[in-house]
C-alpha cells in the first residue's frame, strides 16, 4: 500500500489530478489508508488555507467561484498558479469526489485545468471530518497547490471546527439580522477573521453591518479584528476588495508571527485527535485478543470489574 | 478513597439508604469514584433487574408503581423483601437523586421503607449511563436489592442500550398503532420480552394487539415469544396477571440457560465499554505527558505526521 501511495503522491505532485482525486479518496476512506496518505504528505509545508462558511443560501459557492477569478488574475503577483476548493458538508453523508450542485455553482472554473474541486464528506469512519479536512489539505500541499479555498456548509459546531483547519475564516452573512446573530451562536464570531455581507445589493446592508460591528465591540479585543466586506457576488462586486482584506489579513498572520501560532495550535489539535483515534482503535484490537474471554469470565464470576479488568487488559497487550 | 467507599458499601449492605445513595452518586460521578464503587460491588451476585421502558405518557412510573406492590405483597413466595427502582432519562442532563415527578406518580411507595427509588442522569461525563446503568445495578446488587425495576423515559437507541442491562425488559404502549410502530423503529421490538398494553380501557386495544403480533410474527422465531399483556395501570387491572408473566419469563431465563447467556453478552458489552474509557482516558493522560509538545513541533517541521506521532506517543507511554 504505501508504494503506491508513494506513487500516487509523486503523479499527484507532477499534476496528475486523478491521482489526486484517489488520495483524497483514501483520506475519506479513513483507518490505514488515510494514514498511509498522511505519513506522505505532512512532509509539505502547507498550502494557504481560506475558510469559507455561513449558513446555506448565503452565497458561498458563487463567492468562491469569484475568489477563484480574482486570485488566478493576479498569478503573478500573489504566486497563485493554481486554486484547490474542498467543499465540506457535516451534515451530509453522502460522499465524494463531486457534488453537482458545487459544480454547477462554480461553472466559472469548472472547466479550468488550474482550478481542482472536490466535495469531502466523512462515511461514518472515525474521527471523522475533524481529521479528513485538514488531512486533505496536506494532500493538496503536497500537490503543489499554494491556496486552498474550504467551503463549509451550515453554521455549527462542526463547521467551527472545520474552520479551525484555515488560516483566514471568512464568514458569509446576508443582510438581515438572522444570519449574523445565528454566526455569534454558533461561535463563528471567534473563529471569522473577516465578514462578508453578500448580496448587498438588497435591503439592510447598514444595520446587518451595524449589528456585526456591535457584536464585534462586545467581544474581547483582538490584535486583529475582523473587517466586514460588502459583495454581490452574482456580479463579482466588491470581490477584488475581499480579496484585497484577505491578503491584508495574510500579510498580518505572517508579520505577527500569528500565522505559526495558529499552526501550532492546529498540530496540536490533530495529534490529540489523532491520539483519541489510535487509542480507540486499540480498545477495539484488545476486544478481539487473547484474554479478552477470560476477562469476562472473570467479570462474571465477580472476582472482578469491567474497569480493573480493562485497565489489565491495556496494560498486558 | 477506597476505604471510604469500602465503608460506604459495607454501610449500604447494612441497610444504610444515605451510604447507599452516595455510592450511586460517586457512579454519576464518573471517574475515579465510578471505578473505586464498581471494584467492591462487582463481587455480588447481580440482582434480577426488570426494564419498563416506552413512550412518555405511557404510564411507565404507574405501572411500576403497581408492580412494586404485587412483587411486595408476594414476598414470601418470591423472595421479595425489597425492591429498588432506577429512573432513567437519556434525554435529561438533569441529575440525580430525586426528581419530584417521579416519586409522586410512585407515590404508593415513596414513604415505603421496602422501596429505594432514585434517578439517575449522565451528568455528560464520558460513557455516561451506558456504564452508570450497570454500575448502579451492581451496586443495588450489593446493597442486598433482589429485584431492581430499570425505568426508562422514552423511546430511542438509547433506551434500547439501557434496555439491554435489564433480566427481563417490558415495553409499555397505549391501544392505537402509534407507539408499536415507534418501538419497532426503535428496536424496541427486538429486545422486549413483554409488551404491555396500558390503559387497555380505551378503544383500540385489539388492533394494538393484531398490530404486535403482525409484527412479531414477521421478526425471526425466538425461542421465547414476547407476550402482550393488558393493565389499566393507574386502577391496577391487569398487574397481577403481569407479575406472573414477568414470573415466567423469569423461570424461562434461569432453566433455559439463557440469563447466563444474556448476562454473558451483558459483561461483554460492559468490558469493551470500559476499555473505550480506559483508553480514551489513556489518550488524555498522553496529551499532557512529556513528549508531545515535542511532536507537535516534529509534525509542524514535516518530519513526522499526526497519526505516526501518537502511535509512538502510546508506544513509549
Amino acid at each position: 500500500v504505501t508504494d503506491d501511495v508513494a506513487a500516487l503522491v509523486a503523479a499527484a505532485a507532477n499534476g496528475s489530478r486523478v491521482a489526486l482525486a484517489r488520495l483524497l479518496s483514501a483520506i475519506e476512506a479513513g483507518g490505514d489508508p488515510q494514514r498511509a496518505v498522511a505519513r506522505l504528505t505532512y512532509r509539505t509545508t502547507p498550502a494557504y488555507a481560506i475558510g469559507v462558511t455561513g449558513a446555506p443560501g448565503a452565497g458561498k459557492s458563487t463567492l468562491t467561484d469569484q475568489l477563484l477569478g480574482v486570485a488566478l488574475s493576479r498569478a503573478d503577483v500573489d504566486d497563485v498558479s493554481q486554486v484547490a476548493v474542498l467543499c465540506v458538508d457535516p451534515s451530509s453523508p453522502l460522499s465524494g469526489g463531486a457534488i453537482l450542485g458545487d459544480r454547477i455553482r462554480m461553472q466559472g472554473h469548472a472547466t479550468d485545468e488550474r482550478v481542482f474541486i472536490r466535495s469531502m464528506a466523512t462515511r461514518g469512519h472515525l474521527g471523522g471530518l475533524s481529521m479528513a479536512v485538514p488531512d486533505a489539505l496536506m494532500a493538496l500541499s503536497a500537490a503543489g497547490f499554494p491556496l486552498v479555498v474550504i467551503e463549509t456548509v451550515g453554521v455549527g459546531q462542526m463547521e467551527v471546527e472545520i474552520a479551525s483547519a484555515a488560516d483566514t475564516t471568512v464568514v458569509v452573512t446576508n443582510p438581515g439580522w438572522g444570519d449574523s446573530t445565528q454566526a455569534a451562536k454558533a461561535g463563528l464570531l471567534e473563529v471569522a477573521d473577516l465578514f462578508v455581507i453578500n448580496k448587498a445589493d438588497r435591503p439592510g446592508v447598514r444595520e446587518t453591518r451595524r449589528d456585526l460591528e456591535q457584536m464585534l465591540d462586545l467581544g474581547a479585543p483582538r490584535p486583529w479584528r475582523p473587517r466586514i466586506v460588502e459583495t454581490v457576488a452574482t456580479v463579482g462586486d466588491g470581490v477584488d476588495g475581499l480579496w484585497q482584506v484577505v491578503e491584508e489579513h495574510r500579510v498580518y498572520l505572517n508579520e505577527s508571527g500569528e500565522l505559526a501560532r495558529r499552526r501550532r495550535t492546529r498540530a496540536t489539535a490533530e495529534l490529540s485527535r489523532a491520539l483519541a483515534l489510535a487509542a480507540a482503535s486499540r480498545a477495539t484490537d484488545v476486544t478481539g485478543a487473547a484474554g479478552f474471554e477470560q476477562l469476562v469470565d472473570a467479570v462474571l464470576g465477580g472476582t472482578t470489574d469491567p474497569y480493573s479488568a480493562a485497565t489489565s487488559l491495556l496494560a498486558s497487550s
